[in-house]
């Protein structure tokens, strides 16, 4: 994950662009412990047919969403 | 979802349209990723009758709450 | 939800009624879910005689705790 | 729960006292949901004896603690 | 708990001790529901050998962090 | 864990360093339950192939990544 540069900043120009950022922030978090993409893939259906695994989902975007506003001073 | 504007602004008129945005914004978590929503709508049952999905349900509105509040210095 | 006002604002005159308001604005993420009232008193021995259950709902009280005391300078 | 006064001030003189107050402030979460302390005093086994369960709780304080101690200035 | 002083403070010389003050408040907030030590110890296997559990324990050591971390102004 | 110095800041240069050091914070939060490195080998697939387990994983980090976003003024 180093290898690559994916998060140059955390400022964005609308706060839609900052859940956006959000989403990819959360999905690193998935990314870091299961490089395998491939896998990943498989496991989709795991999660995106189930009710709960998608409010999970919406939490840890929610979390991330929250330092990503803050970094943006709300966009104010 | 990048393609439709739906995050203008943080910023409320109220407290209660706070809250509101706040589901709205949980709502889109859910949505980013199962953006089928026949899919969604078929799964409902599967958690709005369910009482410990509704609590994880009103966790994601209140983490995003916080966020929404502070947005608005909490419409102090 | 919206039609009628609930939360006209997030400060109170104590902690204490801010604790009360945080247990309301936790109600209302369940509300906001599942508006069908009779349905929710169905699932409520779901819950209330579940200890993980009342774990998860004392959780999301504190989130909201979090943001009534914050509103309300800590009442300080 | 609004009929006695139970949570005067977040103001703790110490940490540890202000420790004590974010294990009151959680129970008080459950307490909300299920007020009959007989049928809590039955289900302590349920949670008391379960690792997870211990878990759950230990996030429930941690998080009323991060509001007893912005309250207090993390007591400086 | 209350008996024997073991919070006097939350600052620490360093981001490392700050995060041994976390590990020691999520143990706290196990041991303020089940002061048992003998069944604590019984429980151990039943997390500390399962994913879930260490990712959750992980979890509560982190909000506890943040509190420690913002208490020392992160050690800047 | 005391032993070795392993977070002698919470400064990085760059965010994705930052999002790095969160990672590594989860981590530390699991080895410090269970320090047993072969034990947390064999129970990589249990949650590194298990969906709701890896969005669990990237909540902590996004926890502790508010943690380090916060230390470093958000890299602004």
């Amino acid at each position: 994950m180093s290898e690559q540069p994916w998060l140059p900043t955390l400022i964005t120009s609308t706060p839609q662009e900052g859940y956006e950022l959000a989403i990819k922030l959360s999905r690193m978090g998935v990314k870091s412990t299961q490089p395998n993409v491939e896998l990943l893939k498989k496991m989709r259906p795991d999660y995106a047919e189930n009710a709960d695994s998608l409010t999970k989902a919406s939490q840890v975007i929610a979390i991330n969403f929250q330092t990503v506003a803050a970094a943006n001073n709300y966009w104010k």
